[in-house]
């Protein structure tokens, strides 16, 4: 969130960012929804630089497609340092069952068979991260 | 992030949204920017209802009060269960000493004398959340 010096902020550079959003399982979702924004959190996977969830039926994220240009956030902590990769691009719902299943997204979630679940896949445009000194949370 | 039933999630009132938010320290700020939408990790606190943290000094949050309209989150595990509480209101920036004082924000940071921070203060119009039995990081 800063780029400011002289507080331990350290810049990650791409394959960082990569190497920990896939070191992660929840992330957060930010659409434009409704006029304003709203932010969701979904387990994720990553494969192949881009990220995949899956949206339950119901969610207000089916709508994903109408808004598709979408920030993402995960963050953790290693070694003794908490990191954060906001990756952003453009969002979409994968409409074939190949793609689905060889994504592995299937895989996140505990499912009933019955259960008509939606998966998207999230194409960054752009991902950045920060890591920082932290005993415990703190974002900067 | 889901309203099927079966699974475990319980929603949660608004005293429950409200407590959990106090028991965290780091959030997820999501905001309309440059026509599409972005997402910041916050340290955060509350107080009477309201959510405050600080965006450091060259931050694109700054421009929060361009398009004030914003959502955040946060979230954490308590008696083994995954909680997570999505705040959507209006972001405004602190502008009297004594407001920000008052809030107790500055003590989020620890910061160098010299820092021109901005501080931000969210009224929520609308709190949701939701539990789920988690092992581990699990959104749903």
């Amino acid at each position: 969130m800063t780029t400011t010096t002289g507080r331990d902020v350290q810049e990650l550079g791409p394959d960082a960012c990569w190497r920990l959003l896939g070191s992660a399982r929840l992330g957060r979702v930010a659409v434009v929804l409704d006029g304003g924004v709203d932010i969701f959190p979904v387990n994720f996977l990553v494969k192949d630089r881009s990220i995949y969830f899956g949206s339950a039926p119901g969610s207000k994220l089916v709508d994903i497609t109408e808004h598709p240009v979408v920030a993402f956030e995960a963050d953790g902590i290693e070694n003794r340092r908490r990191w954060s990769v906001v990756a952003r691009g453009r969002a979409t719902r994968l409409g074939f069952d190949s793609e689905i299943e060889e994504s592995g997204v299937m895989d996140l979630h505990s499912l009933a068979p019955t259960d008509k679940w939606n998966y998207v896949r999230i194409e960054p445009t752009a991902v950045t991260g920060r890591s920082f000194r932290s005993a415990r949370q703190r974002a900067v």
